[in-house]
């Protein structure tokens, strides 16, 4: 069953999930009370509407309740956030993703009923920090708290022209080697005769901290 | 060699960048020219300075340009970021990470001298519609343009209670099976007896079409 | 056991709850982020603290969530009474009474956690147009949706001189007559031999229909 | 004869008498210099004009001498109803109804020539006030200084399965018990058979005091 | 007996007053709630006080209900005026003049309890707007409807170097000569002898017809 | 010849000296920028026109240059005043009449070329005080340095009912006594045996000290 | 072939660019956002656009990367100065003339891709402060570091009557008379019988030294 | 005699005038109303004051009239600028520069009393767009309506590697070659002999015709 998408708030944010999801095919209606905003936008949505979220009627005709997801991306007009999110819960969406600006807002938002709250500043700040912080990863996701897989940059030639049994890698790094990348080719499951060279880009999987060492072995 | 780090502007992106230093141990000299803001931070860095990164003679002060990294976290206010980029680069800082609201802001930003360039609230919009758009996944890194590494939630009994050798799990999906977590723990390289059962979190690599067929075989 | 309240906004609203809760005897701790307002006011309460009500640390540090009773008295300020509300609710305040401006705001807060909701202009409103359309009627309880009890003013002399029980006045009106106010003194529980004037204030009991009937026949 | 209402002002409060007032079928000519106000109130009564209140031409225009009641409802600014309860004295109009913000501001609109002045926040945080002091009391009637009728909720059991005659309720409370109601259901001027439970709302008239002592007699 | 004068608001009116009092002797009390205004002019006044007109009981310790005049120049701020006109007059003032802007502001601080209304933009606009019309009257006093006494400059030689007896002043004009002036001497009811010189200035009263009239006999 | 006249500024003054000069039967040019002031007096004046009287080439288009008199009221913009003075110079105007703030302010304007200044607060200020100052003295016209000639009310019974010729009025007082006002009734230069009335109003010439005098002399 | 220009922005330096442009029969495309800029000025240029130049399907709509010369008078904005810059650049046009306000941001333009940095107010400034400082220099081309070519006005009669011959002009002063300017006659390289005036201009060039010392002997 | 100079306004024209005057060696007095400025640029000028120069009696202090040069670098505030004229004029300065925004500007000035305008916006613009318009004239003088002294670039090797005599450049160009620039290096009052190379600067004077025919004959 094709799924419906509402975007309330054509910021920078509501804007590139709009984009992203008509990319992928999707229908979306767009919702700003900004007449500017729609009107540039206006070719980039399924269908674009001036009109102010926290009306609850003006919802109602545009028949809110029925989207199977709403997305509120309102963030820094706090009140326009709740009471939108609000409106939304009570004309009967079933899946609510609201945009908030801090912990404590995001809690509001729950509790009004909000499904899922996001914060790209903080978020995105992390991200950022984190990749200060590591030498060559590229990319990460955290399985568990102690288990990670991540994208590893090769800059040095210490591990250069041998191959995956001559390194013995899983013993000497603890980790499972599952894919090299080497310039756009990737070698999913590389057997043992396969060789690392200077510039490849490793994912592994492990324990954070042997992702951590292999991480700045790896560094010049 | 220990790495110095100096955050230009706290709001919420750049706040949650001198966290997440900070709780990772490192130094961070915390830069805004808003007092309130420095007053409310000054526990969180190790240095928190009420100063204008727009006055030249203000950084050198600080001796900017003898920090490994600095982050200009100032987005909205463009004049501000590109004076504060340019000043940064004049005094010889090696890295610096900016922060950007739209791609000509980015582009600009680059040809001041900022090496890298953050677009928050674009980038966290794409994630959002990304989740939307998938079933089960969870979190994805894309390999290449056509590989992808993904954590899918299985949300069905379709593969319940058979053995990898069972499913034929690789023939079947075209997809190599990196790991299974059930609840906190994580199985690395499970063997082919391994079980799956509906509620376990598969991290499986290998062509994007395949993961996405996988993920919708996995749901309700 | 003495019961202790905060106050949280010194509008009118709030001011005029503070200044009753202490003219009865009550401790009352007002808190407002206007040092003009504290300062003007200091003197009215038992402790006036100048903080911000959607500062969370601000709030736990006066040890909010002890206080038996809380007025979030910051109706036109929609981001801030949902904040102040949440804060009060986290804090562990047992009652929380909170004004708002429209039924969705009062909606949200309940949602968020008030017990009691309280609409002063609209309600004022209600009560100055009912009083616009009795002739008579001081002042009224609705007991029910068919039972009221009202203050009626005897404006002609259509009963003047005759006693209850030449009127049969239960009879003819379908009404019981509670008391009689003449002045400062009030009857209780009338005899039958009691004289009504022209000028006295009839406190009756019976259906709505009955009351505004009776309240027709006093006018002039 | 018909009456002719006037309201001017939409915010809360004129809004809510304007609903009132319609809602019990009378007709009013309601009065803003807000467009955007006036247009989306119009169906809500009789006529909606967009006017400068404070313009005495315009006033004349709209024949507002002929009105028999007229609202001043623009409280938060002093000025404009100064001038327009100036005005619609100055037109004749018999009975003037304007809100107020403070004791001072209230004092000016009487010797401008208003009739009866009403401050809601103000009279409604006394009502918030009392109910907070009071245990059960849900409303009440100062009859006079010393009289007060109330409705009291019965929280315990202490009088439950008892008639009023067993209670001997009037000597024991020096109250009269002018109605019981229980759910739905109101019981006028109760028999001595009548038996009271918990969670009955009691109608009793009496001396202040005494109700004050039965209020903490049903108290949990 | 010494009187006292108070003068509230330093705008240029306000400030003008002042100046005059001062001049004359008198000691004045100048209130504005302007700090900057007050520290301008403290030299000039007896004594200046920052204070908010519009708060009793700051009016009240400045006991200002003991002043013999006071003057509220507080113009363009209706409120203000309204408010502070009525604190004038409960404190007890009481001569009150006040400085008005419009016809229906003079009748509302007239209700509230002002003495004297004074318009000085309207009736500055008059005077000009008569000399603009009149071809040389410099100055003039209305006595009656009918009557004026006007300086009228003599700008041509008609008259020149006749008697008033020659002339038979009083007959051909119809009106009595009180004066004559000729640079800085004055000469009070000149004889029959005196002789009229282009340039003398003439003081003359009369019906104001014959003023006119006399006024275009004069003009070159 | 008749006299034309425009009127650049519609403020409190601009529209007295508009008021005054139609109600003589002038016709007159207003000119202000704001399109509302234009609305609302287009009935009043000749010709009202939208335009902006720092803009050369539409004061040249109305033909301003061709104008009798202008009156510049634009006084508390300075720069607006400064401007279009020197626009209307520069068209030629004969006779320009600018409002001033400050003594600078009109010594910048005449200057420019502006032939009358006035200052409306200012002088108005100087009238009060001067009123507040006399007892009885309701206008007054200062010939010279030394003489003055004055309306005086006779506020008590001092003079009543004695002739002129009994008081040896001119020299008892040193004034020459030129009007006699009962009522609506003027008597000019009255005869020996006119005789004075409490409730009078005297028009006297003479020396300010001796009109002070019989100020003082008429009070209660 | 003929060039094309572009200015972007029409406060003063735009405008004075704009119809130096267009007196010398150039034609000019004027862009700026604000409407009511471009209306005055629409009939001073070959095309007036409203258009944002920090947009940069607009600036492509209107063919900017075509004009031969983009002058980008947008100064105090800086972060559209930036921006504007940039899309003219990306745009390909092949000279940006951008006007900075300080060092600072002139850098930003350059690295930007502006081929021209224009300092209006703080080039003018020196100019101003030379003037000041030179005595009857009129005027001077800096040629080097050492030589100067100026216009000297003669102040004095010390050279009055003499030819160049008597006055050993190039010996005594070291410099090279390149013309004498009487009223409005030029004499390029005036022979040896020439003679000098009291109030002639001399263009003079040589070493910067010998040029102050000739202006200081001709002072008075 | 040591002169001495006051700059009123410090914003960028100001700013840059007291810094060519302070590198020159003067004396100079900076004055302007904005504490931020003052204290900016305290370190550059002799005397910074913060002081509002509409203000006579802190203008007196200052002892402003003692100055010989006084520059009203406040262009955009029109009023001000007209205001501190007049004061610096009142007080006896004998040598007044303003600045002005527009030609009516200016010549409200002049008629204040400045003796020098100078319009930093336009005379740039006219500079740029005559720079953008000549091909290789770097710099000119204009001498009077008819004759130009410029420095020519030479961009072509048409002239290259001839003597003048060769070239027979008074007749051939009709100019008068007073200079030869190659690199630092100057030659004035060039031989016959001398050599004109590619790359060359020549400074000419002659008639504008005769100087942009030149100029075309030497470009590209």
């Amino acid at each position: 069953m094709k799924q419906t998408f509402a975007v309330i708030g054509l910021g920078r944010f509501g804007l590139s999930v709009c984009q992203s999801l008509v990319a992928a095919g999707q229908e979306v209606l767009a919702i700003d009370n900004n007449e500017e905003l729609i009107t540039s936008y206006k070719d980039l949505v399924t269908q674009a509407v001036i009109a102010d979220a926290q009306d609850e009627d003006a919802m109602r005709e545009l028949d809110l309740g029925s989207f199977n997801h709403v997305v509120i991306a309102l963030g820094q007009n706090i009140q326009a956030s709740v009471l939108s999110t609000l409106i939304a819960k009570e004309l009967g969406v079933k899946h609510i993703i609201a945009k908030a600006e801090t912990t404590m807002h995001g809690k509001a938002l729950q509790k009004i009923g909000a499904d899922q709250i996001v914060f790209p500043e903080r978020d995105m700040g992390k991200r950022v920090a984190r990749r200060l912080l590591s030498h060559n990863i590229l990319n990460y996701l955290e399985l568990s708290d102690t288990y990670t897989l991540a994208e590893i940059r090769v800059e040095n030639g210490k591990l250069s022209g041998k191959t995956l049994d001559d390194l013995n890698f899983r013993k000497q790094f603890g980790l499972t080697l599952v894919a090299i990348r080497r310039g756009k080719d990737v070698q999913v499951s590389p057997p043992a005769t396969a060789v690392i060279e200077k510039g490849d880009t490793l994912s592994v999987i492990g324990e954070t901290m042997d992702v951590e060492h292999l991480d700045s072995e790896l560094s010049k």
